[in-house]
């Protein structure tokens, strides 16, 4: 099971309301939207989608990785080595 | 009419792939993907769209800031830095 | 001349302040500092360097592009583009 | 004892390299160098700044992090809120 359950219904929401926005950036962009203003919402949605990606991970090491760590110390550097490199992606995204 | 305007449909196209990676993050969380193939996925999607962000600020530049240059200095200021406002929110996003 | 020749001064004082924290970071290494303090130290870092650069690139587009702009179309293009590649590279690091 | 301390040596070298670079920036302000390639080195040692804080939290997940679950889940819960408090720092900068 993954460690985001409980939540899930609440990321859920947030992705649904992500996905509102990129529909309205479509209207924005259909209807000649000033950049400028295009480009607040990109922003905005782009720290949206990052914070769920905060929360994921959270309740990833929280969950996934404190469990891995304490089956084994090579379960436990495995998630984390796995754990880093989505941590560097998330960084240069 | 806003500088992007030649491309439009091409952004609309993108815009519209990057609805349909959102909808899949929806599905894998109802699924109850992996957290870190999750993440990957939340990595795309904002590489995704901050080039769209990058591609719409290009055109903002090529066209309305440099028009407003050649129209006054005044307006030409006042356009740039509108830009780099909008070019700090892109880089903390 | 570069465009920020005016303010020459202000940017080299930050670098030294910017230069002091690097060493201060050296010593915090050398000393086991923990971890998480170092880190704290690091992203204050990174963000006075990004700092300077925004700070750089708006007075890159507020005298070189502009002037760029105002003599010929094709100079002007040719600036933009290259600032983009430079927002561009700010943004991934 | 820091998770970083086996590797310690290998750090303070980066970081001198960094503060080198930072040097090295104050001499090119000062010489006026063309923006566009002072932008250049602050994103490389930006990129080479964050290069150090990605290898300082892997080494901290790895060490301190990792024996703070084993302790017990309150411990590891501490240190897990407080790198992810690192980690989304680090994310803004």
């Amino acid at each position: 099971m993954a460690g985001y359950s409980i939540r899930k219904e609440d990321y859920i929401k947030r992705l649904r309301r992500i996905e509102g926005q990129v529909r309205g950036l479509q209207r924005m962009i259909d209807e000649d939207t000033y950049c400028i203003d295009v480009l607040t919402q990109i922003s905005s949605t782009t720290k949206a989608l990052q914070k769920v990606g905060l929360g994921l991970l959270d309740e990833h090491l929280h969950h996934c990785v404190k469990a891995a760590v304490a089956e084994s110390d090579e379960a436990g550097n495995e998630k984390l080595d796995e754990a880093m490199v989505a941590i560097e992606r998330l960084m240069k995204s």
